[in-house]
């Protein structure tokens, strides 16, 4: 084959065969295809578009192009869940922990923040001492012990992945919705997962703004995965507003843990246990009519009892977290310098902006501008009003957890942008928009 | 400026600014941006295509990528011509002598050949000592001694080009009308003519095999030229068989010389005058109305009295050529084995398909599959029979001329597939499909 003609047949809108794709994604993670030629070759994926075929290829040849994990020696079957990333999505805190409590065990590599959202790990090494490193024995080791694990990549999963993003980074070819898909797909398949639920944000603090929109995305990566035999769920879920309170590593960190003790935020509890019902359902692989339901009230009961927080901290203590921050989240890292931002004006509250939220943060230090920027696990935003709330002029909207004058005062003029004030009440705000499946045929 | 900000631009069909395109080919000629960004904004162009301001805009920046030929010291208003290559196309040979002889000078630069079609420079090298590098002191004293030069390029004109059809080649985004017309026409510009008379081919033996293709380039062409402020005429001509009889290098400059003594093919000849005749009437700026009429009847008899024959032969004095080569074209490199193709039907020719010819030419070695091929002067084809010719079963259709029995082999194969032959007689051939000059605004 001669990557000319695989550029050339994609450029003129033909269906690349799964060999081609192989061989083009084959010969580009082995450095044998310059990335002046990924490079055509991705505009020309850009601008033509896939098939659901060639996207599964394409998703299934980078999944294979590194190491694959295989659980099966502790995990009969596993369930993963990915978030497209949110503004205050501690959701995995409290989720995993909770599905482990209910005897589904689960094995879930995260990764790190890059640009507003922060990223699960970094979240998790506010805990003094938590190890985010683990090596494939421990892995197997914790999930055997405890039934739960939450760290970082082990060995090189989907490295093809890696290279492709970083050339999209560079060529004008990130937003295109095969090209997300497989990058996404690609890292879940190659972690093991036999059912996967994602959890595919829209809005202003999300990657996508229109629903339509995510649901194309959504449908994609859950034929993608039903293409390679995993279960699949997605849910299209609201990020205009952050989803709870913290946005924030230590804050969100804490915020969790009020969670697993049953004292949160109603929007992130919905959140957690449809996103958890889901899980449990297809690790217990129920097909039964009322599987979700009963799946959700399961996991509310050991939210209330305690049970999920016990595993949580069970979870910290056996990759080398400090529990003390556990058992008392106020001894989590805490910011020197505390804004407040009160409400110009009265009324309901109709818009919290997420975007300007999470650039708040961003600015403060809690995220990533680039790979390489250090995270200040202490700084962040809590926002105290969500949309539908009344508030009177002068009521506190946001307290601003900031370590440095300067950042303060930035995050100040964003957040004071961010809520947009009615006299009328707003129609609620859906949470979800819509949850997929595998299509007819997928 | 930022790179992937006009990658994206283009990638969303917006027009890019004449800062933005400038900016972008100045940044890739000097290496400051890299190949992959330059490949995705390459197939973004050839999948949005550019508009008429945006084509001349790319052309321009590539022409003033580099050095640019100023002739005025020693042409008033000069006068080029470009054909974009076809089988048997020795009309530079034939016309630029009688045009010289008309009085008006000529400055040509051509180049070599890539793939079926042979270049000038090779033709010309199959008369011994015949120089084609000049310097550019040469140049300007060869026109003003003889009003003509036909050489090499000098300087660097246009890099830009130069680069970016390298990578055209291996990322796909070779055929892209904008793409075609802006590498053409930036290296016309850069040589320094006023007025340029384009021969686009069209047919089995040239790039484009549609009509409608062709008129389409030549119009863009056209309209780059005449937007930079040069006179401009495109041709489109027919390139389904052969021009003339001879194809490859020694075989094509005797059968120029005998045409230039009045001794050709008919088809060779319309084509030179026709070629011819614009180029005088542009280079004399007149615009009467029966301007091309006169110029032809002047051209042909410049031929018929021999006065262009002495001026190919005052050319190739005055650049080292052995005129005892041009005197006797029998003295030319000749090969040393001759093979036969009868015909094996007879009827009337109803198509000799140049492709066919062209690679039967290059196999024999009078052509470069790469740029750094030999080429060998002496091999080639000779056409005997015509479309619209009458044959007989066993009439001889072509002589091979080679210097090795397994091309002469296959050359015979694909020669004996060449031509069509039907008991009716055909309609005639057309030479030119159309004459194209500056669309109203451009």
């Amino acid at each position: 084959m001669r990557a000319t003609d695989i550029i050339e047949k994609k450029r003129d809108g033909d269906e690349l065969t799964t060999e081609e794709i192989r061989w083009f994604v084959t010969g580009y993670t082995r450095d044998e295809i310059p990335d002046y030629q990924a490079a055509a070759w991705l505009m020309a994926v850009y601008l033509r578009g896939m098939s659901r075929r060639e996207t599964l290829d394409l998703t299934t040849a980078m999944a294979e192009s590194g190491d694959q994990l295989d659980l099966s020696p502790v995990i009969d079957y596993a369930v993963d869940k990915h978030s497209t990333g949110g503004v205050g999505d501690k959701v995995s805190l409290v989720v995993l922990p909770l599905v482990a409590a209910a005897g589904v065990p689960v094995a879930k590599m995260s990764g790190r923040g890059l640009g507003f959202s922060g990223g699960t790990l970094d979240k998790l090494e506010s805990i003094a001492g938590y190890r985010v490193q683990l090596s494939e024995d421990e892995i197997m080791q914790q999930v055997r012990a405890h039934g739960i694990v939450l760290c970082g990549q082990t060995r090189q999963l989907a490295p093809a992945d890696a290279k492709i993003y970083a050339l999209r980074d560079v060529t004008g070819t990130v937003p295109s919705l095969p090209l997300i898909a497989s990058s996404i797909m690609s890292k879940k398949l190659a972690a093991g997962a036999n059912a996967i639920v994602l959890d595919v944000k829209v809005g202003m603090g999300a990657f996508m703004q229109r629903v339509e929109d995510a649901r194309v995305l959504a449908q994609i990566m859950v034929d993608i995965g039903a293409g390679a035999g995993r279960e699949m769920v997605a849910l299209i879920s609201d990020m205009n507003q952050p989803l709870g309170h913290a946005v924030g590593n230590a804050l969100e960190v804490r915020e969790a843990i009020n969670m697993l003790r049953g004292d949160g935020p109603a929007d992130l509890r919905d959140h957690c246990l449809a996103v958890g019902g889901h899980m449990l359902r297809l690790g217990r692989r129920d097909t039964g009519s009322r599987a979700l339901e009963d799946a959700m009230a399961e996991l509310e009961a050991l939210m209330d009892s305690g049970e999920g927080f016990y595993k949580f901290r069970e979870m910290v203590q056996s990759q080398g977290g400090n529990v003390a921050m556990v058992d008392d989240p106020g001894k989590l890292p805490r910011a020197g310098l505390m804004g407040e931002v009160p409400a110009a004006e009265g009324g309901y509250v109709t818009q919290i902006n997420a975007l300007l939220v999470a650039q708040a943060a961003l600015e403060l230090g809690a995220g990533r501008a680039q790979k390489t920027d250090p995270v200040d696990p202490a700084v962040g935003v809590v926002v105290h009003r969500k949309v539908g709330d009344q508030v009177a002029v002068g009521d506190i909207m946001f307290t601003i957890h900031a370590n440095d004058e300067h950042s303060l005062g930035r995050a100040r003029e964003r957040l004071a942008r961010a809520p947009v004030f009615r006299s009328r009440e707003p129609e609620p705000m859906p949470m979800f928009y819509d949850t997929i499946t595998a299509s007819v045929g997928g």
